[in-house]
């Protein structure tokens, strides 16, 4: 047998306070990576659980092609190090993952919003004059949102403010309006949550895991590309789109995903002396975790997640749109394609600096998979901002 | 003629740099209302423009006894003046101008949001401890947003958190999934508009009129209220509603009111010291103008943007469905509605401190409305945010 046993009561046993304290000093210097118990070395992971199948759209490299050059055209990418890490993001393999069905103009246009999107999240969030000034930050994401929302031609000093601008302009001429509508509220809604967890740095504060959930279920990015998915298929009536069930179902891929993410990227964190806000972080120096049992209970809170979206996948399948079904599939291709890709990928199988570009890296042949979650339980876990997904929810 | 000559330049000569710069210490202190020319009995006014038809809910009564019962149960207000300045709102007043054909339930339910909103408002946003620090705003919006988004029964210990969290089950138990959807993405609006305000005051940034404008088309609080309208009808279809035209028609109703509102607001602002940012003092301290003209050049520009409201609610409504056209029609209500209940409300009139509480006021007998607008040209505005709504926009 590969993996652990499985057990129901792996995540029942996080702490779930409801307030927040500001950390001591000893936990603070220990979030900063400066103390605390972690070393590279310390961390080892089961493979990733994923009953779901892959999917990738045959038309990647095209565009692939058109995205990067559209990137070069906008020049957001100040130096050829930015520039070699927004190509070592593989955005359009990414976007390719999870909208395997797209035609062909809207994936690079997909694809195109997520490039920008990681040279974004590099410079502008975790790094950069943004990345710990929660005043200054709220005032450059505000103007960036409104340059993607306003139709028509201007002109813009700042060019993410200009490239994603263009963006919002291609998709109108696309996509529906209502499409259209829901990529702007994923969007700000991406934005806010960045905005907290650069409060969160300023502050040296790591929070208590609800807190980080519901967070980095915003931070992580996760909802523009949902959006960009809908948008790149036929519009899911409204209806359905905003009922419970498909709200919970998106929001658990996009946990999943993140959680995942969380993971392809710790190893690079781990180098760069960076001890981010991470489900890991939080679990050893919030909650008081070993290494070890941290990597698991988040490892089988993540498990617990997929099973119960997979679980409510099945029971509102039958009764979707076809608009809706095709949603759900990319759902699910995309919980896939993130984790397959994020295995796979430059942006963090190099551990070089901001400074040195990725360089040459070698993925693995291939990719191992566990045979069984950690967690097959199916009671909700005890986390007040998530516990909902596990209600009797219907279309 | 009592209004003055009407010029279509108006606002024509306003400043549009789509860049920032931090305030010179001079501006800074003048934006602190130590030095700067403004003096209380420097503000005059013309009356407002206001061709619209006003209404007002027969149950107005009923629905400000029943949230202000709610509000007492929910314990958010911690002191008797907290408590006088909340009734002092007459939000069951406002939301009765705003939606005066609603069903008595969501009448007093709306209410109820309304006068959680302003206690939020004034104790989270614009006075209290998290009026000057943007990180621990992020942090604490982003928790009480989750109390409205998130279902079920659960224990808060933030009592703004446990109220709009227990509007946001009853909402879901008397409106469409879509339109509790679409309360939940303009609550999040809003309060990312505050959270911008927030970070401005940190760093004593008095903000260029274009970002103040798009700023304040959030941080105003008009979209959960309009979302509310919306809620209290039948539901408008995503087609019509999401449409670059109810778009462009929702967000002039949102400015107007919030325009309106900083002449409201005003007196009690220049009496408390409190130079705060509005669209009179980012005129004069970040755009150099008199305080005549600064009053003349907001309301023309106030008066520009009802005019543009007017003439395409006038174009999209034959093509309206039944539910857009009521929706439509309070629009204009609220508009009319927040002008004359600002006149006559305690919260505006009273210009006792936060500790003493409003005491009683006289309203005016009588609103004196202008005959005529400041600003008569049909060109945009030269405000990049904005110009879009002047357009040819369709449904």
């Amino acid at each position: 047998m590969d993996a652990p046993e499985p057990t129901e009561t792996t995540t029942e046993t996080t702490t779930t306070e409801t307030t927040e304290t500001t950390e001591t000093a000893a936990a603070t210097e220990a979030a900063a990576g400066t103390g605390g118990t972690e070393a590279a070395a310390d961390w080892e992971f089961p493979p990733f659980y994923c009953p779901l199948e892959g999917a990738v759209h045959p038309g990647a490299e095209e565009a692939e092609r058109r995205a990067l050059a559209w990137v070069d055209r906008m020049g957001f990418c100040r130096t050829p190090a930015q520039r070699a890490w927004v190509e070592g993001t593989r955005s359009a393999d990414f976007f390719a993952r999870f909208a395997p069905r797209s035609d062909p103009e809207r994936l690079w246009l997909g694809s195109a919003w997520v490039y920008w999107g990681f040279a974004f999240d590099d410079n502008r969030c975790d790094e950069g004059e943004f990345s710990e000034d929660p005043a200054a930050f709220a005032a450059m994401a505000g103007r960036v949102q409104r340059a993607l929302e306003r139709p028509g031609t201007c002109r813009f000093d700042d060019p993410y403010a200009a490239a994603v601008h263009d963006l919002g302009e291609r998709f109108r001429a696309c996509a529906s309006p209502v499409q259209v509508h829901r990529l702007i509220a994923a969007h700000r809604a991406w934005l806010w949550g960045v905005q907290w967890q650069i409060g969160n740095r300023a502050r040296g504060l790591m929070p208590h895991l609800d807190d980080y959930l519901t967070m980095r279920l915003h931070s992580a990015g996760g909802e523009p590309p949902y959006a960009l998915v809908e948008l790149a298929g036929p519009e899911v009536p409204a209806r359905e789109m905003d009922s419970p069930a498909v709200r919970a179902l998106t929001e658990m891929a996009i946990l999943v995903a993140a959680l995942d993410n969380d993971r392809h990227s710790i190893a690079k964190e781990l180098r760069r002396g960076q001890t981010e806000q991470n489900v890991f972080t939080v679990l050893v120096h919030r909650h008081g975790r070993s290494v070890r049992q941290a990597v698991r209970d988040a490892v089988a809170l993540r498990d617990k997640v997929l099973c119960r979206f997979l679980a409510l996948r099945a029971k509102v399948a039958p009764r979707a749109s076809r608009e809706l079904a095709g949603y759900l599939a990319d759902l699910g291709h995309g919980i896939r394609g993130n984790a397959e890709w994020g295995l796979l990928v430059p942006r963090y199988l190099s551990l070089r600096t901001a400074e040195q570009g990725p360089g040459e890296v070698t993925p693995p042949d291939a990719v191992e998979w566990a045979a069984r979650p950690l967690d097959t339980g199916r009671r909700p876990p005890p986390l007040p901002s998530l516990a909902w997904w596990w209600d009797d929810l219907g279309l």
